[in-house]
C-alpha cells in the first residue's frame, strides 16, 4: 500500500509500505477514509524533533474497518469509526478516570499503525475505536477526522482550563486546535472567547467558531491587551495551543489568579519556574489530551451537525500529494492539510 | 514594646520596636495573645533569603482588638481575633473567588505589621480578620494561632490537590504545615493517608492527625515506596509542603496521571521542564493559601474541639526568647515553636 514517510527535515515521501496486518487478537486494520498533517508533524519536519530513520508519518484517522481481531467484540468489520493518537485499553483505572492516553497499556501510534496511509493497524480496538451510528454521509468525513486529534485536542484544552458559564476563556494559538479550542469553549458555555491571533483567515474562522475578540499582540503586550479587556483581571481559563516556552508564559500571564490553564501544544523547551507559577495562583494541566474520553460526545455533536469542526481543513490534496501538503503547512500557505487516500 | 527583628541570617534580636498605630481607617491594632516561628523564617535565618537590612519578623499571629480605625465596622475592640499573612479586602472579584492572598488590595504583613511582638497593626481589618464567637479558653489557642498560617496553608494544600472521599492522598514534608495538610485530608474524607517523614515524632503526629503509612524514602525511592503501596499508580493527590525543587519533583513523581499536586512550600529555585507536566498528566495548583477563604470553618472546627492542630506546636517560649525557638527550629530540635509575647 501507499504511505507517508518522512526520510529527514523537509524530506517527506509517499511511498510502498508493508501492508498492515492484525498482529495481536485486540487489533483492527481499517481503510483510511481520511487523515491528515498535524501541527505536531511539523516539529520533526523543521527539525527541531530528531528523526531516527525513516518514519512512516499520521497518527489523526478515520475509516472503515476491514479486519478484526479474534478478540476485538465491540468493533466490527464494515463499521466506520474514529480514534485516538494513542491506543488504550478505555478499562483500566487510568482510563475510567477519564486519561486514556495515560493508558497502562497505551500505544502511541507508529509503524505500521502510522495514519498517513490507504490502511492502518490499530491496537486495543475495541478500547480505542469508536464507531458512528452508521456510514457517514461524505461531508461529515472533515468534522468526524477532526475529531480523532485537533477537536478532541481543542476540547481537553478547554475543559482542563475549566472552560464554561460565566467565564472568560483566552486562547493562545490560531492553529487548528487552537480554533477547535474556541468552539468547545462556546460550545462549554463560556460567557466571552478571547483568540490571540494575527492571522486574518484563522480570526475569521475563530470568530465563526465563537471568539467575540481577537488580539493580534504577543507576549506582554498581547497578556496587556487581554487584561485591557478583562478589567485588568485576566481569562478565568487559558488555553495553550502552541507549546512554546513563549506562550506558554503568554497563557500563565493571561490566566487571573485562581484561574486556570489548559496546555495542549506539545511542550518544547519549557522552562518553569517557581514564581510563574506560586504568586500567580493558576492551575495548570494539560498534555496528550485524552481524546478517547470526548469521542462519543463528539462525534454525537458532529452527526447532529451541532458542530462544524472540518472547518479548519482549508487544504485538501490526494495522499500522493502529501509532499506539497507539509510544506503548505509549513509555509503557513495552509491551517490544516487533509489527505485523500 | 518588644518585638523580634533579625538583623542578619543566624542574628535574631528581641528588641524595642515603636508602638503600632491606626494608620488607615480600615486598619485595628491587636494584642497578640500568641504568635509563633514559620519555616519559611528560616529562609532568611539560613541565608536563602536575602535580608534588606534589620527585620521585623512574624506574620502568623492570634489576639485581642484594642483600637480599630473610622471605617472598620465588622471587627470591635474587644474581640478575640485570628486572621491570615496577607490582609485582603475580602471583597474584590478575587477574594470572591477564593484567592484572598491575590486580593487587588492585599498587603503582606512586615514592618509594622510584624506578628512576633506585643502588639502589631492589621490593614484592612474587617476583610483580613475573623472573630472567634468569644473570648477563648486557654487550651484552645494554639490551635486558633494554627489557624492563621500553618493549618490554613496544610488545608489549602489538601484542597488544591483535591483531596477527598476515594482518594489516596500523600503528603511531602513533614514540617508543621505537611502535618496539618495531614489533618486536612483526613477531615476532607480521604480513603487512605500516607505520609513521607523520616522523624519519629513527626510520623506520630501524622499518624495521630490520619496518617495510615509511613514512608521514610525520599526522592526516586520514596516514589517507588508510594507506587508500591497504590498498585503502581501513585496517589490521586499530593500536597507539596516543603518547597525546594527535589521535593516538587517527588511530589509530582508521586502523583499518578489525572491526579492533582497541591503545593504550598514557598517555591525555591524550582526548574519545571515540559516533560515533568506533559506527559505525566498531573494537575499544578498552589502558592500562597489563601487561609481567609477556610478561616471561619476552621475556626469553627477548633472551637467545637473536632481538631487539635495546635498540637503542631512542640515548643512553648516567652517572646523574649526568641532567638533559642528559631535555633531550635533550625536545628530540629522543634518542628514549629509558639511564643508568648
Amino acid at each position: 500500500m501507499r504511505g507517508v514517510v518522512m526520510h529527514a527535515p523537509g524530506d517527506v515521501r509517499v511511498e510502498v509500505r508493508p501492508e498492515p496486518e492484525i498482529q495481536k487478537p485486540t487489533d483492527a486494520v481499517i481503510r483510511l477514509s481520511a487523515t491528515c498533517i498535524c501541527g505536531s508533524d511539523l516539529w520533526p519536519y523543521r527539525g527541531a524533533d530528531t528523526l531516527e530513520g525513516p518514519t512512516p508519518m499520521g497518527h489523526e484517522y478515520c475509516g472503515v474497518v476491514e479486519e478484526v481481531g479474534s478478540e476485538v467484540h465491540d468493533i466490527e468489520v464494515g463499521q466506520f469509526v474514529i480514534g485516538s493518537f494513542f491506543a488504550s485499553d478505555n478499562t483500566c483505572e487510568i482510563c475510567r478516570a477519564g486519561y486514556q492516553t495515560s493508558c497502562l497499556q497505551r500505544e502511541v501510534l507508529g509503524t505500521g499503525g502510522a495514519a498517513q496511509a490507504e490502511r492502518m493497524r490499530v491496537p486495543l480496538a475495541d478500547g480505542t475505536l469508536v464507531a458512528t451510528p452508521e456510514l457517514p454521509p461524505a461531508d461529515l468525513v472533515p468534522s468526524l477526522l477532526a475529531a480523532s486529534d485537533v477537536l478532541g485536542t481543542g476540547w481537553f484544552g478547554a475543559v482542563a482550563a475549566e472552560a464554561g458559564p460565566g467565564k472568560i476563556v483566552a486562547v493562545v494559538g490560531d492553529g487548528a486546535v487552537g480554533l477547535c479550542a474556541v468552539l468547545a469553549a462556546k460550545q462549554l458555555g463560556a460567557e466571552r472567547i478571547v483568540l490571540f491571533s494575527r492571522h486574518a483567515d484563522r480570526q475569521a474562522l475563530g470568530r465563526e467558531f465563537g471568539a467575540a475578540d481577537i488580539i493580534t499582540e504577543r507576549g506582554e503586550a498581547g497578556i496587556a491587551k487581554l487584561k485591557e479587556l478583562t478589567g485588568g483581571l485576566g481569562a478565568h481559563s487559558v488555553v495553550e495551543a502552541v507549546g512554546t516556552h513563549e506562550s506558554l508564559q503568554q497563557a500563565i500571564g493571561s490566566t487571573r489568579p485562581g484561574g486556570h490553564v489548559g496546555f495542549v501544544g506539545v511542550l518544547h523547551d519549557v522552562a518553569i519556574t517557581g514564581e510563574d507559577i506560586f504568586m500567580t495562583h493558576v492551575h495548570l494541566h494539560g498534555g496528550p489530551a485524552p481524546v478517547r474520553r470526548f469521542l462519543p460526545d463528539l462525534i454525537q455533536l458532529i452527526w447532529d451537525r451541532k458542530i462544524n469542526p472540518g472547518k479548519v481543513f482549508d487544504l485538501e490534496l490526494p495522499l500522493e500529494e502529501a509532499a506539497e501538503g507539509y510544506r503548505a503547512m509549513d509555509e503557513r500557505r495552509a491551517t490544516k492539510v487533509l489527505l485523500r487516500p
